[in-house]
């Protein structure tokens, strides 16, 4: 049974200022539950159908978790997809502080408002499938914990770390020796540097660009060449994609 | 002025039945109908804004096109955009014939089942972007000038051609000394690999990858290596770019 309250506190999540308040946030489907259940994110409540809880009845991971019986009809009152699948989650929004000391030993991306959420959703995605494990996103790029970015994570913000920070400040706590990349404008062939395998890799808006205030703090300048002079940019989830895989290829 | 008349007509090329019956499609912004007006394409109407107008009234290009000056409230009714953008064209849909000789030249795209209208618009734009000229998609692929395929081309549409083809067929009569590239599980890692400079590259569908039927086809069985073994895919549109970023890297 779903009550009034509880519909009213699941929708309340679909926007960022309830979602701030309650530091909260929802997730669907039983591969997206099944990957924040396995993660160090806490679960608060799940809310699921007769079909997914028989399967996942004796599941030890949703011991200490408030589970919900609904109906296919209730999910559709509280769902945010166009075929709503098994169960919905409410899961606590982890806070993480970034240690300087990661960047010796990782790559992580820096995203410079990037607006779209599919665009931050699939950056999400791309970073998790080549072992990346720390975001740091501008303040004014879109809330990764807004659902539809959640959905197309397909499951990968439960295996990355996503900071929020004034990036301007971040760059200048950045040591010298960390190569800070960023694509740009008459920048080097991606595909003939010798890229470091550790350090900063900065993605721009969607379209702009990386802002002017952050190109100083850039230390290695790339471009992916175009072979079509009329063509103008690549999507910046695209762009990201190709840069990390650059990096990547072994 | 708008008639009642046009805006029925626009807007039932919103719809796949009518883009049918009138072999026509619509398109929106400035850049968007720049690049159309540039390209091959036959506009046959353009709805503008006084500001558009004023701008490209000396256009010879714009010669034979019947132009109609409405106002930005007008254009609100046709408009699809969130921000309706100043113009809006209605441009014949080109028929072209695939003639396989193409294949010794060129490298081109299949594309098995692309469903989600975002992924069609940003594979063809990052094809355009290297110098992929032909693209031929699986008759059950999302229609290339659905109106939200044709905006997130970013007017790449106007610089690739797209043919509508049973694959099996096609891949067929593919003479033997091309090869025909696709992405499977176990497939060989894709950076470790020397691809062939013209070819096919099989782009597979959202949620099942490339088709049984069509797996006997390909000669070349690649893979992009995953750093993390719960990330279960990337996205089509991403897998798409840092496969054909492989092929055209020098």
């Amino acid at each position: 049974m779903l009550s009034g309250n509880q519909i009213k506190y699941i929708n309340s999540l679909k926007l960022g200022k309830f979602r701030n308040i309650h530091q909260a946030f929802i997730a669907e489907s039983p591969k997206l539950v099944n990957d924040l259940l396995d993660s160090t994110f806490i679960v608060r409540m799940i809310f699921a159908t007769k079909q997914w809880l028989e399967i996942n009845n004796e599941d030890p991971r949703l011991n200490k978790i408030d589970l919900f019986e609904i109906s296919e009809k209730e999910l559709k009152k509280i769902s945010l997809l166009k075929t709503p699948n098994q169960v919905l989650a409410v899961t606590g929004i982890p806070v993480y502080k970034f240690n300087i000391n990661i960047l010796q030993k990782n790559l992580i991306l820096v995203l410079d408002d990037i607006r779209d959420p599919g665009n931050m959703g699939t950056i999400i995605r791309t970073a998790n499938w080549f072992g990346i494990r720390h975001i740091v996103c501008s303040r004014e790029s879109v809330d990764v914990y807004n659902p539809k970015v959640i959905q197309s994570t397909m499951g990968s913000i439960a295996r990355v770390r996503i900071y929020y920070k004034d990036l301007a400040v971040f760059l200048q706590e950045v040591p010298d020796e960390i190569k800070v990349y960023g694509t740009v404008l008459h920048g080097r062939n991606i595909y003939k540097e010798k890229l470091a395998k550790h350090g900063i890799i900065i993605i721009g808006n969607e379209s702009r660009g990386i802002s002017k205030e952050l190109l100083p703090y850039i230390t290695g300048h790339l471009s992916i060449p175009s072979w079509e002079s009329k063509a103008e940019s690549l999507n910046a989830s695209v762009a990201a994609a190709i840069v990390i895989s650059e990096f990547r290829r072994i």
